[in-house]
């Protein structure tokens, strides 16, 4: 069997305390011979800057380039709120996105049937959602240049960002999302503006070579960006994979999120460039829940989207697909139990904490798999 | 009492027919003596192409630029799929907005009690709902230079877009929301992505200055892009004003007009500049639903969106609130009558033509005014 290395980066707040139940499930895995993950700890964010004074240490971050798969917790709180900015917490993550070219982000947007009540739209819309949205996560607006602030006299200032894409980096997310696609209902929907924006065009041109060289035995459409934002309102359940740039991406993940009623329980998947030597593709795992020092510490946390990560880890960066959809029954299971942390708590239910949670799922997983 | 000038420019498709429904209110405010229009009609869209072989004649663009508001119904359709580019029928509206120089597009969204049903939302999320949504129409990246698609070699594209927003643009359209909030719940709720984005930064610096110095009386408040979005979706009814910027409105409005579970009867106007001769603000007034070609003269079309559209002139271009209440009230008391056109025909309501819809508002109408 092949060893897998995870750097584990629990980060600040309620990251320690979510990782930590990753961490019972790997050791379960090792100790069972299910999978044999060799298992390093880093400090990133708030807690590499009170052991080093940088959001993440060179050692760290050579771990992180030498791992299979990196799993991060959550970063940030009132604590760092005044450190310098090129060292505040979030940096550590953009350092981690740069230096890995984590340039796929995978939101997927599940809805799990015991929790469909919370969602704001109507239970037939959403029971049983899943959506993948791949989003491009390195090009466009937000990192274009020019990206400037100009005094341009007579008390008028002028802002300039630039969105930029080439054809390779949509080639390479439209892969990404095919290849997902194959392995789901094989059905892509691309989004842009096309109508409006020259990336748009370009982006609908090369998504639509991409499919006809390629994957022609995936479906593939098309949506404008906004009218795919209605659509994600009104039937989102006729998408299966959604492919769009960093700025729609960003607005539509969301979305997407938000449909499902519990956005603190979405994992979330970025994926690199394929190293050259190794082959194998860079990858980061991470729950799309913050750090909420709020409730650090005091076992309050709901780990599920923490675990939920790492299942997308077996899937996409080991692919353990079959232990995957285990993790994912065993969390839905404990869900139709009733077992809930206090950020999901209704009336009814019963309430965990987060080892508690964690536990439950373990058991559930080894039902599961015995 | 003062005479007040309107173009109405009913377009293709169902246009004429739903203009028809606004005249008839118009002959029954001015035989009454309730208001003073003096119309005339002009041609737009496929139909000036019939006519001219042009998306709106410089004789009809003249009467727009002299007239008080435009009324604009819809315009497109497949016979005129394959004109030439510039004069298809789209080109006439952007050349109104780009003339009238239109940089606020104003939608609401507005949910009546008796079509709550028909949203994917639960009916307590969006009943009663009524938000303003702002958003900048002339500027950003759909418009900004350079704008191009570059062959950079060995098989490669570029494309870029540039967002561009300077002080003064981002100075007016501000002025625009906090006004419309004084007649409102005084509320505006700015949108942007100040963490990624330069027009971001500048925008929320320029709306929080504006606010400051000339509208410290209304309650203003920031929310990222991304965030209000989802905010949009899981507590709406949160929110009175949006003002964003074109890129962010474009996909927000469509958003929030989703929620209210009828998209096709939802209204919207346009306003521009100021004009120097006439102290008058220029204005366009159309319905945010389409042409709908295949429904045409058929008697199927819903003229609601466009008779509220008229009430969106009367409120902003002509200072006739109270008489824009009294039409929004009609309508509300005819759906909850029951009547429906085919569109939004559910079990248990009457079915209504075009024109029995466009009665039954103006008797309702009558019937408030008396
Ligand atoms: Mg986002
Ligand atoms: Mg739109």
């Amino acid at each position: 069997m092949a060893t897998h290395k995870l750097l584990l980066l629990p980060g600040d707040g309620i990251g320690p305390e979510v990782m930590a139940e990753v961490q019972r499930l790997i050791d379960w895995l090792n100790a069972q011979g299910i999978a044999s993950f060799e298992t390093e700890q880093g400090l990133v964010g708030g807690s590499a800057y009170d052991a080093h004074k940088v959001s993440i240490s060179e050692g760290d971050m050579a771990k992180a380039l030498a791992a299979d798969a990196v799993i991060f917790g959550a970063v940030g709180g009132p604590k760092w709120d005044s450190v310098p900015y090129e060292v505040r917490p979030e940096a550590g993550l953009l350092r981690l996105r740069k230096d890995l070219e984590l340039f796929a982000n995978l939101r997927p947007a599940v809805c799990y049937p015991a929790l469909a009540e919370a969602s704001s739209l109507k239970r037939e819309v959403v029971e049983g959602l899943d959506i993948m949205i791949v989003r491009e996560l390195t090009g466009g607006v937000y990192f274009g240049e020019p990206k400037t602030i100009t005094d341009i006299g007579n008390g008028q200032k002028r802002a300039i960002d630039t969105q930029v894409y080439d054809t390779y980096e949509i080639e390479r997310i439209g892969r990404v999302a095919f290849e997902l696609a194959r392995k789901r209902r094989n059905k892509v929907t691309s989004m842009e503006k096309r109508n409006v924006m020259k990336s748009g065009v370009l982006w609908n041109e090369v998504m639509t070579q991409v499919h006809a060289r390629e994957y022609a035995d995936v479906t593939l459409e098309h949506q404008l960006a906004d009218s795919g934002g209605m659509n994600l309102v009104k039937t989102p359940k006729q998408f299966d994979v959604i492919v769009t740039d960093n700025l729609f991406g960003d607005m539509l993940s969301d979305i997407a999120a938000m449909l499902t009623g519990s956005l603190g329980m979405l994992p979330s998947a970025s994926l690199g460039k394929v190293d050259a030597k190794t082959k194998k593709r860079r990858s980061l795992f991470e729950p799309v829940h913050g750090s909420a020092p709020d409730i650090a510490g005091k076992g309050l946390a709901n780990p599920i989207a923490m675990i939920s990560s790492f299942g997308m880890a077996l899937r996409y960066s080991f692919d353990m697909g079959d232990l995957a959809d285990k993790v994912d029954a065993a969390i839905a299971a404990v869900l139709a139990s009733g077992l809930r942390t206090a950020d999901i708590k209704s009336e009814g239910t019963t309430a965990a904490s987060t080892t508690q949670m964690g536990e439950a799922i373990l058991k559930e997983l080894q039902k599961l798999h015995a």
